[in-house]
């Protein structure tokens, strides 16, 4: 198989999505010499930087066909891309991650199933797709002894679109209370910690990984990651292990983050599975304080053909999310010389959202 | 004196000079939240990032009023911003550093007898201004014993507006032929290699500078800085401290790049200034990759009010420009996993154009 050539500097990496990730994707392909479009179905930081943007809804085709013709590759910045836009800008110009990885990504019953099809452990779970479907996954969970989450099986994100389930009998409620639309029901997890793996795939199928954080959630959104994250050897190399079958199962290109639970050593399953991101990941973003080659340069070298550039960290990191209002303790956070401080440019900070990331580096421990 | 308040995250940032040191600035103003808008006389790879430019002449002052209306604060990338300028530009908006430092750096004479002026050893020199000096340099370079180098005033940059000059009877000839415009004769200096301080200043006073680099021109145009230098730290104090009275003398704010001459430590004089550029520096381009926060950040803190950033590093770094067409071999740059990759964007590579820098770095060392 021949591989395409590399795109050379100066060719148009087009992003889907108008983010912070999409804003950190441009910073970085512009740093490679690269120039940014967006696609967007509405304004967000990454306008301001991008060379050129396009505003309209992702099921435009037309507008999609003039995205495609003024740009060289698409990538995107967000997991909820509909499919069927990613499959008619395919058919014109390389995308990259491809479409099956969205397909997959997209729906949480398609996720696991695929994750458990390559025998890589996950939680327990079960699909619920309707309401006649509640019986049975009740009498599921009853044989779990333990509490569950229901979660729906499209566009849940940051900890939307989740409910908790403490017994069986409180399943057909949360269904409703979640608009009884299709949902997976997944066993609560007793785990120690949780971790993310920050893997990098290239065309030529070459795998690096970035060390593993930890990372800590707070009400479904993440509040921190921290690298090293601790872990024996055994795990670390068996965390980079699942996340690079799961990126060569899905002829991966690009970053892909999965999220894992960390049961203890001394589980018999050590490692779930919780979910894939097919995207740089949040939990990835100190890779651009303290190491030489960031998650997103390493995305946009990917999609681009490039060969990768060095996984490899010179300094410890702890990232700490600043989320809605926190992100006004600017002059604070700027005044304090241990933290490498990054500010998104929303316009409006709400209750959840994003606003920015600090990171505190240190030198570089085991 | 009460300072101006910081400017907020989403203020506009207005910088003179389209070309890579304002890319670079944008790419910097963007990590903080900012927004970034160019005014420059010609294309330049910093469009393709800011989120607003305009074209025209540095002269046109109705255009300056325009750009002065939609920007919070103005800063440059270039010294030879026409100080006509920047003067009417501060009638409207901050103009940091001051069009004061412009006017210094501006006129070869002028920054020497400044400099010169602080008690700081420069390299012996008289003016030309026209020929009739000629006579009374050439007299003055006889006593000097020394082959000299001639150099234009004003506009000269990367070895440009430069005649040597072997013996006194050859000044009327390289006057001649820079000419005839004014220019300063400088002895030629024996020196065993060349530093430069990069320091920043903020509006309350306070000063941090980089880690001394050492660096190395060939044909006039900077080919590589190193870090560390090597210096003793006496040497190494002094170095600072010259830079930091320089940057005080002109109530500088921003940074400010100080390149000197190392002549040994048995010299009676072992550091002399050669020149000072009141800018981001490109002996400073390491600093994006081997420390926590670039000099370009520190410059977009400083301009904005903001305090300054550390300017510790945390890996050693050797930083190396990519000139014409040595760009060209950007395959083999990215597949090498010991360099960080920059490439400017620019559309053509020329003969001694500046088109990117790779920096290698190295565990920190002393």
């Amino acid at each position: 198989m021949t591989l395409p050539a590399p795109l050379a500097p100066h060719s148009v990496i087009g992003i889907l999505g108008g983010g912070q990730l999409a804003k950190m994707l441009v910073q970085a392909a512009a740093e490679l010499g690269f120039r940014a479009a967006i696609y967007s179905d509405d304004w967000g930081p990454a306008l301001d930087v991008a060379g050129s943007h396009l505003i309209g809804p992702y099921e435009n085709l037309a507008r999609l066909d003039e995205f495609a013709r003024a740009v060289d590759v698409v990538t995107y910045e967000f997991e909820n891309v509909p499919v069927v836009a990613a499959e008619h800008l395919a058919r014109r110009v390389a995308v990259r991650p491809g479409p099956q990885a969205l397909r997959v990504a997209q729906d949480r019953s398609v996720e696991k199933a695929f994750i458990a099809g390559l025998g890589i452990p996950v939680a327990p779970f079960v699909a619920v797709r309707e309401a006649s479907d509640v019986a049975a996954a009740a009498a599921t969970m009853a044989g779990w002894q333990s509490p569950a989450i229901l979660k729906t099986a499209r566009l849940g994100y940051d900890g939307k679109g989740q409910a908790r389930v403490a017994v069986p009998g409180d399943l057909a409620a949360a269904f409703a209370g979640l608009g009884s639309v299709p949902a997976v029901l997944e066993r609560r997890i007793d785990f120690a910690f949780e971790i993310s793996v920050i893997g990098v795939r290239a065309q030529d199928g070459s795998l690096a990984c970035y060390d593993v954080p930890r990372n800590t959630h707070e009400g479904g959104i993440l509040r921190s990651s921290v690298v090293p994250a601790g872990l024996s050897a055994a795990i670390d190399a068996r965390a980079r292990d699942v996340a690079g079958r799961i990126a060569s199962a899905l002829d991966y290109v690009g970053v892909l983050g999965v999220e894992m639970f960390y049961l203890g050593d001394k589980s018999t399953t050590p490692l779930l599975v919780n979910e894939i991101a097919p995207r740089v990941h949040n939990s990835g973003h100190w890779t651009m304080d303290a190491c030489a080659v960031s998650q997103f340069e390493n995305h946009i070298r990917a999609v681009a053909g490039w060969p990768l550039g060095t996984t490899a960290r010179h300094s410890n990191a702890e990232m700490r999310n600043l989320i809605g209002h926190e992100a006004d303790a600017w002059p604070a956070l700027a005044a304090d010389r241990d933290l490498c401080l990054h500010l998104y440019g929303k316009r409006e900070a709400r209750q959840g959202r994003k606003m920015g990331h600090v990171t505190r580096l240190a030198p570089r421990g085991p």
